[in-house]
């Protein structure tokens, strides 16, 4: 039998998963696919240290830099995520002839052109089922089930954290503060939670995704990013009152004009197919031209699940060993459209003093950059004190609202600065 | 550049969807794969036809047994569908040195063993991606994606006719027959539409992919089938009170005591993912041991999505000629458990003369078999004359409840048969 020899940089929660499944299923995985998965050498920070997995002693190393030039190693699996060192151990790995497999988004999106330029030039496989939408195979879906496809566009809620967040917010009306700190408790969200709550690891994935299905590379920078931690809970009441949900979307459209790439903050009608994804869960909506509306559910994150994408890869490996298909995306960069540009409906939350004229009066301002009111919601009318007012528009373009709302913001009757958030239909 | 060379059998909507994706992409998909996809020859029964596509007269054959042992043909792409001539053709292209791509879930459901079994034997490549959910890659992501997975649970709406029909009646109040009328004037249903609104194509598909998941083959003739024809509006009404909808629902399970497979008009909670699939989408939800729930929602049939899935496979099959890996699912007969001894929850509809003492007596016939009431609606009360009496029970097990409707069908309160469905939670 074949012998697929694996060297594996990372024995944390995504570590722990791979190393379990191969423990319990790697006979049954080689009987099948005619290849045994041999777990080589583990290189960990500590050697001694209290884990959910137990390698012999043998198997494990501290000396990262040796296991990825270590001649008896086929496959290096990295998950130490993170930029360095996982930069240069990857690329050790790739010039040292071994094909590698990565969890990776961080790393991937923001030095995906030289990981997979340097992967191509040398012919070696570089695989990343898990970088993306963790136990759910999106990347295989896209690069395979949907060859035949060109995908026109993806709505996504890929980062599980924000999304648990938002639904506490929604279903059992916590803050954002309260909701954050139920997601530390249940382990969903780690100690610092910039890179989740800040939209930064949506944009990592979708890089990765876009990057993928329209045919060259999307720059991480160009995709515009806001996370959830300006998200109140009145907003969430708001929009439900007008028939929404609030959600972490991270959209990618090929338009005539170069690639539309956001994440933030959306309101989603509750009819949306995605407006019913809650917890941690992830979920991917892309139209293809050929297969039309496919949608892709499950964990996004979590020991198991993205064991099992790494896993997955593993064995898709052993069958492609002898090819020299190195699955490369296109690494020609793409036009990403200034987000200014964009046309939307969008929602904004106003806190002004109540009093006679204040409408009249934000209506002419919306009114000189030619945004029209399509619902507005006045709570609490008491004059003279400060009641939000929650005004939906008609659709219009980025730079006109952003030119409306500076203008607001600085109205005598605004009592702190206008929350804006974009509406999907 | 390699050149895989295609025998189509068949030019009708599934056909007409792979040529014209063939004729747009395959330039770019040789490009990208490294074979040239030629369409060599097209069986047709009539070669004067008006047709969506319009290939040369010399790729037309209507000798669909010289096309299937032709030499210079690599691959046999089977799109007539039904068992026979489709059966003998498959076989006689296997022992003719190819391989072969079918959509036919019939004759796969029917006959998989026998030709699974000759492919193995003869190995050659057998892919079958069109056979269950069109245009989703449930196959690919079942057999590759979640290699690392057993599965434990597979719920489903895998025929589009019914779905669509059931989403009509619920959404605009049809009667089964007029929304059966409207899905055949949308081209949903065929003129005869027993196949899709009795369950039959759905237990097709539920085989081939319990055959997959389990380990085993599941025996077509096992499975418990009812279709959708005995649902009225009344039913979706009375369920939608209780909190539930009515969906065609194919599902099968790994249990201690064997494989759970039927497919029934099930009442779903309304706040079920797949509650929410409606029209003729198709989605299918499946519980992985390490991954957990994940779903896959998309186009079950229409010319280019069931087109976009036979092109996957084609694709496939070019980067996998040189390997003798078959992929066949196991052969081994999975047993079956009967109906009978499954649990469940039931609703139960009865129209009954409204008469002091009803439901007493028709608690009674259910206490005697142990089985209790948990939801009573009556609606319409007038003394004398018919009504409708709705009541869900407690979990029992189907023999109980078939013992006790039985009985309470002979009442002489009891108006008509009554109604029963499989409630899942």
């Amino acid at each position: 039998m074949k012998r697929l020899k694996i060297g594996l940089l990372g024995l944390g929660q995504v570590g722990s998963g791979v190393y379990s499944i191969l423990k319990s299923k790697g006979a049954n995985l080689a009987r099948k696919n005619g290849t045994a998965f041999v777990l080589e050498k583990i290189a960990v920070k500590h050697s001694i240290k209290k884990r959910a997995v137990h390698p012999n002693r043998k198997q494990l190393t501290t000396n990262t830099r040796s296991l990825v030039r270590d001649p008896k190693i086929d496959v290096v699996v990295e998950l130490i995520g993170g930029i360095h060192p996982a930069k240069e151990l990857i690329l050790s790995a790739l010039r040292s002839g071994k094909d590698v497999i990565t969890a990776n988004k961080a790393l991937l999106a923001e030095h995906g052109r030289q990981i997979f330029g340097e992967a191509k030039r040398l012919k070696r496989h570089l695989f990343f089922e898990a970088s993306v939408g963790g136990g759910i195979p999106v990347i295989k879906v896209v690069r395979e089930g949907l060859v035949a496809n060109q995908i026109r566009s993806i709505y996504s809620i890929i980062n599980g954290t924000s999304n648990y967040i938002l639904t506490k917010m929604s279903e059992e009306h916590l803050d954002f503060k309260e909701a954050l700190k139920l997601a530390q408790k249940k382990g969903y969200a780690e100690a610092d939670p910039r890179l989740d709550i800040e939209g930064i690891d949506a944009a990592h994935k979708l890089t990765i995704l876009a990057s993928l299905v329209f045919g060259g590379w999307v720059n991480f920078k160009d995709i515009y990013v806001r996370g959830i931690s300006s998200i109140r809970s009145e907003d969430i009441s708001f929009a439900e009152e007008f028939g929404y949900t609030i959600k972490l979307l991270a959209v990618a459209k090929k338009t005539a004009d170069g690639i539309e790439a956001h994440v933030q903050p959306t309101l989603l009608p509750k009819s949306h197919v995605l407006s019913n994804v809650r917890g941690s869960y992830n979920a991917v909506l892309m139209q293809g031209d050929e297969v039309g509306d496919i949608l892709l559910y499950g964990r996004g994150a979590g020991s198991k699940p993205t064991g099992s994408a790494v896993v997955s890869d593993l064995v898709d490996l052993a069958r492609s060993v002898d090819s020299d298909h190195s699955f490369a995306p296109n690494l020609k960069p793409l036009k990403v459209r200034n987000i200014s540009s964009l046309l939307s409906r969008y929602y904004l939350r106003l806190h002004v003093v109540d009093r006679p004229g204040v409408l009249a009066k934000i209506s002419e301002v919306l009114g000189r950059q030619k945004i029209s009111i399509s619902d507005v919601i006045q709570k609490e009318r008491r004059l003279g004190s400060v009641v939000p007012l929650i005004l939906l528009t008609h659709g219009t373009q980025e730079h006109s609202l952003r030119r409306a709302v500076h203008a607001i913001d600085r109205l005598a009757v605004l009592k702190e600065k206008a929350q804006v958030l974009r509406i999907e239909e």
